[in-house]
């Protein structure tokens, strides 16, 4: 009944992916952790680059690296027959394997007995502990905020990272609460909520963001939507288990419906998805609160991206701000999410 | 990609269990399709009786019998020892297992060797079926009733059944559709809702009520409660999946706490669930609409059930009956239920 913990820090592994597109993995531990990736390894030919340190796995273990983490994703989502003897190379110089892909690494038969051979973990970021427990509901110490949205793919995890990012800034003592598989092996710990049994999520939760410090924040990774056609249960489990104080609204101004739904679905108005959120997070915490919406404006260049962000905010009379962005709006934002 | 879906009739096994109350499986199968037990099986010096003709797997598989249901649960919820025998005669006569309880059938040495000597299936019924989809979140044809509630364990397996058995009754083509494991042993399918991973629950009820003639109902089983601090994802993923058009909430008037959580959490008031049941509900189906109120005044004697039932009903205005009382009252819901 623990949340994954991962052996840190990281070699990244490219393998034979030389599209940066394909590398997002590897890109969001360099830019958010960078402390704990030791350095980068690509196969002979693979001319993709980090920017980290070019080190084979004798080299990286060497100078401290406990496991090597695939940090590429190609269409599929499978591990490669052409990366199997490096990924055994990796085993045979010390390290644990980490993967986030579909193929569990334990089903790679030539993994499997080169992990027991050279005893070493091969750790499957997607699947949850084991022995989850049904949720308690029991109130505990510490302050959690919650990123929440109106569709999947619009920045809860980009948003509760930099929240965490900017509440360190201030002198504010957080953790970043990862529930999926990017966002556990950046914060090297956390539950893959989503294949959770159903019974059992609001329980991961609670797990996830223990009892703390009354000053303390967890900044928890949200999932899905309340308002979402496939993921509504993973996001209200989430919700009801992390009990948070402050919610915040994660929104694309040019997402009018459902990703990947199409035309029959429509996105319900920002208000009713607020309404909603907090009319579930009020049942367990009756002070909880929407402290402000957090805009991925990428898609706009500034003038429009400032545009949007004010109006939406003027509209809810919620701070609302690009955490990419940054700047004033997002320090307001953040003020606003510290605020008794 | 499809609901379990069990052979019958059954031989109901009560093995060594003495004590009604663990014989809950049984009975409910008994009451609810008496036209599938073949027979009842007591193991030697057990004196409990359903009422079924008294067959052993021999005499039950001869009389048509293609399944042996373990109709106890004891505390624990374990298959004994003692049992194994009689369960190893059963695979030998021809009959395949079927068992609602924690520990699989196949996790029990004797009885997978026997299952794979006869050809015979073991059936647990709290393992949902593969593969399960994402939601599609598409409409599709006929017409469906979901039963909801303040809380677990207030009747609403029960009101769905007798709410199919009304609309028949009524000459209406209904089919009730199973979610937990009672349920499935009578209705002989479905899914075992509460162990679907999250990011397939909605999906799995999607499957569970497929399209249909236009004026076919499906009458599905709820789960848990959306206000419920444990089971709230399970509630809301059979809500988003089922696409009900019409809801009937199931309550119970003694009921003033989450059952088994205690003095920490009162229930919300009945409107509140009405509220938020179908503030979720409309997402899908705009249309939806809270036909009544199934009330379990089994706590009461008639005259003060029936004022709890006029009492709430007049709050609400909507009719409110308890299912088990029948009556005028439960015409007066099965009809709002039916009305266009």
């Amino acid at each position: 009944m623990n949340p994954l913990n991962l052996p840190q820090p990281y070699l990244l592994f490219l393998a034979d992916v030389s599209d940066p597109r394909y590398a997002k993995t590897a890109q969001g531990l360099r830019d958010w952790v960078p402390e704990q990736c030791t350095g980068e390894w690509a196969l002979p030919g693979n001319p993709l680059r980090l920017g980290l340190p070019e080190l084979d796995p004798i080299e990286a273990r060497a100078r401290g690296a406990r496991a090597l983490v695939v940090g590429v994703a190609p269409v599929g989502g499978r591990i490669e027959p052409a990366w199997v003897p490096g990924l055994i190379a990796a085993l045979e110089a010390g390290l644990d394997l980490i993967s986030g892909m579909h193929t569990p690494l334990s089903g790679i038969p030539e993994l499997a007995a080169a992990a027991e051979r050279c005893g070493r973990r091969l750790i499957d970021v997607r699947i949850p502990p084991p022995d989850l427990p049904v949720a308690s509901g029991r109130p505990r110490s510490g302050k959690r905020l919650l990123t929440v949205g109106t569709d999947c793919a619009l920045g809860k995890k980009y948003t509760a990272l930099a929240l965490t990012r900017a509440f360190r800034a201030r002198g504010v003592d957080a953790d970043f609460r990862a529930t999926g598989q990017t966002g556990i092996l950046i914060a090297g710990s956390g539950i893959p909520v989503d294949a959770v049994k159903a019974d059992f999520l609001a329980g991961a939760a609670e797990l996830l963001s223990p009892a703390a410090h009354p000053d303390h924040w967890d900044v928890i990774e949200g999932q899905g939507a309340l308002v979402h056609p496939g993921y509504a249960a993973v996001s209200l489990g989430l919700l009801q288990g992390s009990q948070p104080d402050v919610l915040v609204l994660c929104h694309a101004p040019d997402r009018t419906h459902v990703s990947g739904y199409g035309p029959g679905f429509p996105l319900p108005p920002v208000e009713e998805v607020i309404a909603l959120n907090l009319a579930h997070a009020r049942l367990r915490k009756p002070e909880a609160r929407m402290a402000g919406v957090s805009l991925n404006t990428g898609g706009l260049d500034e003038a429009r991206a400032a545009l949007a962000m004010d109006r939406l905010g003027d509209r809810l009379g919620l701070p609302c701000a690009d955490p990419v962005r940054g700047g004033e709006r997002f320090e307001r934002l953040v003020s606003a999410c510290l605020a008794d």
